[in-house]
């Protein structure tokens, strides 16, 4: 193949979740590559990830991997969800294709962001468990110092659509209140449910700084989507990956029928109209 | 066999739920029934069940069923769960023993404290869908007006121990509000993990009755757990069921690692001290 044909690559980037949270980073993807096709697999029959042990969640990601190349033909894989990301290392490469997580990019994203080396992580429980963030943060520089705080209600608030008021203010705040005393200066959303919540956390985390000084006010709040965005430009730049010359086009695929929180989700990003549906069968991937 | 010597029988009652909130349909049981033993199987493996499709829960329901009959050799079966319970139109026999579940009891409770015949049904989702028990309360008498109402957050405040506090009192609330305009009387607590919260719910309805007229003061609250015990009660008097004459003993049997919200049940019920648990392989049960 001449260089020439090799200057575009048509082909969607493949995004999966276990859910439908990963829609967050699906959303941050298309307003950054606007003239990118996706295709975005939720695993809706076999979720959640999070609760299964690191070995059952490493075979389903190969399974999501697989059936990516081999039925959808992607140029790039994004692994929308923190619980899947935690059984990758870094960037790899499959059948040729690279893989991305989420976790690498958001310890490297907090890395850049914070001024005094200490950095909190919301994550669910079982991410926390698995200590994903905290090697990443000690592997980029020993001397961060990370909070992980399990955050087990925020998912549940997020899926019920409740993304802002008075419970949700409450629920961010018992949060906050974990970090106190840590100094921290830097906030990893380490779930795909967390950034339907940004504002909230941003403005509670504003509001705890003024009346307590131990959480500091211009807490820095880093979003793994913007920072696999990030990773994404910098694979399109160095030729990686080559852009797509054709119209884009979306794709949700789901392996179990849609839920109440997916439907919340459309309503919110207005410009997915031309997203094309499609229910497909587990069978096609175990 | 003579007459004589079926006059007790030691063997446990088999309770089994899809994760460890039919522990508080438990704690009901060895309250009500302190003299029997009790083998629970907590099917942490393959929680939730309420996301599931009936064909799938009925296949789940089924193995458990025929688990505990030939490998734990219990007497009697109950289905501590509101989703599996969705499965079974009434108390059934399987091999000759009795198996039953929540939904039934919980109806009949119901009638017999409604005086004006307005029922409201808290649930999952899942068991909202299935309009369980909508349908029982319809068989029970058809001028029975039920409202059922969906409540996903209940589930992971309970998981997360926050069992009284202003966070739980909000969402309670908001719930409630629901509520309004229906008249009901009587209110079904329709999942497992609802009675842990029930004081909170009891506090905030007459709260909100006292400000709301349209909410009525002396609500009811069933408990299918309790209900479930009045029927092995009527079952222990009519001889369907035969009283154990040996030393009670409890064991709690789990297809994956116990969790937080376990620990902290377990804190719960401290009369439970002499509990044997026991991590079952879940090929035991497929």
């Amino acid at each position: 193949m001449s260089q020439h044909t090799q200057k575009f690559d048509p082909r969607p980037i493949g995004v999966f979740d276990s859910g439908v949270g990963g829609l967050s980073v699906l959303s941050q993807l298309t307003d950054c590559f606007p003239n990118e096709s996706f295709v975005y697999l939720g695993d809706t029959a076999r979720l959640p990830y999070g609760s299964k042990s690191p070995q059952t969640i490493k075979h389903y990601v190969t399974q999501n991997i697989n059936y990516l190349i081999k039925n959808q033909n992607i140029k790039a894989v994004v692994i929308a969800c923190n619980s899947a990301s935690t059984v990758l290392a870094d960037v790899q490469l499959v059948d040729n294709i690279p893989v991305y997580g989420v976790i690498k990019p958001g310890a490297r994203a907090a890395q850049a962001m914070t001024k005094n080396n200490r950095v909190a992580v919301w994550a669910t429980r079982a991410t926390v468990k698995q200590n994903s963030y905290d090697k990443a943060l000690k592997d980029l520089d020993s001397k961060i110092e990370s909070h992980s705080v399990p955050c087990p209600l925020l998912v549940p608030l997020v899926e019920e659509g409740l993304w802002e008021g008075p419970i949700t203010e409450s629920v961010v705040d018992m949060y906050l209140e974990k970090l106190q005393g840590t100094n921290v200066d830097t906030l990893i959303l380490g779930c795909t449910h967390y950034p339907f919540i940004r504002k909230t956390i941003k403005e509670r985390a504003k509001f705890f700084a003024e009346k307590n000084k131990s959480l500091n006010s211009e807490l820095n709040i880093v979003d793994s989507a913007q920072a696999v965005c990030d990773d994404l430009d910098s694979a399109f730049k160095n030729g990686t990956l080559l852009k797509s010359n054709t119209e884009p086009d979306l794709s949700l695929l789901l392996t179990d029928e849609a839920t109440h929180f997916m439907d919340l989700v459309l309503k919110t990003f207005p410009n997915w109209k031309n997203v094309r549906f499609q229910l497909i069968d587990l069978h096609q991937i175990v």
